[in-house]
């Protein structure tokens, strides 16, 4: 039997025999491998020997190793219970390579859109939608499209109610949000400038989680003079696919609305 | 150090961990993971404490654990599986707004077809070829396709096992396949009911990679009765072009001026 330590120890080489493939390097020679997860030759081939039969490594046609699909099966099968947060970043780092601005992620709570992840690429300052920050729904494209995706129950209770002007552009007249409301759901995304920073425009898309319930609003923000919403909604409705797959690998259903 | 044998010991225990998740099942207690494992609780507590060191798995909010982000970001981001899956799903929808069922991604992966993306129309139910699922490459189009695309040797070798009948019209005879795989190579695509799932008409496209190889078979599933194959090929041909050139753009020569 192994005891505690050689244990800690195989499953430490394991992770860095895993770890030495990435996107830059998704295979290799075990000669390479070996260097790159800092272990002997001989030990490298062990490892990779085993792992090969538990199909966690595989060997490519021309005869390098890479991980293999059943590491993607196991983890893309039980993925379902993950958090929408952490199911999102990766894509979300797909959306900053189109808009090269920012990219948020924000969830339904008391009344207002609340920020749980944001990027940023490293030149562009927003001191707004920052991570645990809140927004009223009707003044930003997040709160826009979960309003838009909540019960017409809940959308009469928030519409009735106070609604706050945060910029000359918020719209605070019901009948106005609910004709934005209807859009959304129809054409899928919003796109409105200066709603909750005058200079900024923010564009938003749904995530469906299981049974098509929306969990969150993916969202852009980019300088409203810079804007090519025609490059960034694709970019946004990607990510959103993938991150709702993350969040349910099983068949989905697409966000048409009958009519 | 470990030998050889405590080695192979902690790999397959940790094999076994991972391996007790799956979708039914994506969260569970330490208990119910070390029955299901069949492992010692003391044993799995160990090994999940260094797992969740190692992000490989997570605790949830409600104190379950689950596989984590981790191993799923490992596999994700070295897989060149995965580069055709990201690519592939834009095209899936095209496909999709044509044939209104069911659209499959699948690769070759060990004697099977492994489904590793779908995109179902919201009315359309089929309990088959979901993501993750694996399929005897004889039973399914994708299957079909990626055989006939496969190194003689392999089909050879595929050929002359057991080949396993999942319905009444699953092709099992040797000299039956090799005429449709030959088929296949010369039309581009396979169209055959009811040889995975009986009331079901599958057709499947290769979709080439860099060096002409194939990396994937792209397929489409509707109700047999109701399948118009000369407008289903054509809409899987063009989506799976659309694949291909968006995996290796050819160079393009840019206009250049003289002087």
């Amino acid at each position: 039997m192994a005891n505690s330590r050689s244990g800690d120890s195989v499953i430490s080489r394991v992770i860095r025999v895993l770890e030495a493939f990435d996107r830059d390097r998704p295979t290799m020679t075990l000669s390479r491998l070996a260097a790159r997860a800092e272990l002997p030759l001989s030990t490298t081939h062990r490892l990779v020997e085993e792992l090969m039969g538990y199909g966690l490594i595989q060997r490519t046609d021309s005869g390098e190793l890479r991980i293999g699909l059943r590491m993607w099966e196991i983890s893309a099968r039980s993925l379902a219970a993950m958090g929408v947060r952490e199911a999102a970043l990766p894509f979300m780092d797909d959306v900053l390579a189109v808009v090269h601005q920012h990219t948020t992620l924000a969830v339904l709570d008391e009344n207002a859109a609340l920020y749980v992840e944001r990027m940023s690429a490293p030149d562009s300052v927003l001191d707004a939608a920052r991570i645990t920050d809140r927004m009223p729904l009707n003044a930003c494209s997040s709160g826009l499209v979960l309003l838009a995706h909540s019960s017409p129950e809940f959308q009469d209770s928030f519409l009735s109610g106070r609604l706050t002007k945060v910029t000359d552009e918020t719209p605070t007249d019901p009948g106005l949000i609910r004709r934005h409301l209807a859009e959304i759901r129809q054409r899928g995304f919003v796109a409105l400038p200066g709603i909750g920073v005058s200079e900024w425009l923010g564009v938003a898309v749904p995530v469906f989680g299981a049974e098509r319930t929306v969990v969150a609003a993916l969202n852009a923000i980019v300088p409203r003079d810079q804007a090519e919403v025609r490059l960034i909604v694709p970019a946004l409705l990607t990510a959103a696919h993938g991150i709702s797959r993350t969040l349910a690998p099983r068949p989905r259903r697409l966000p048409v609305e009958p009519g």
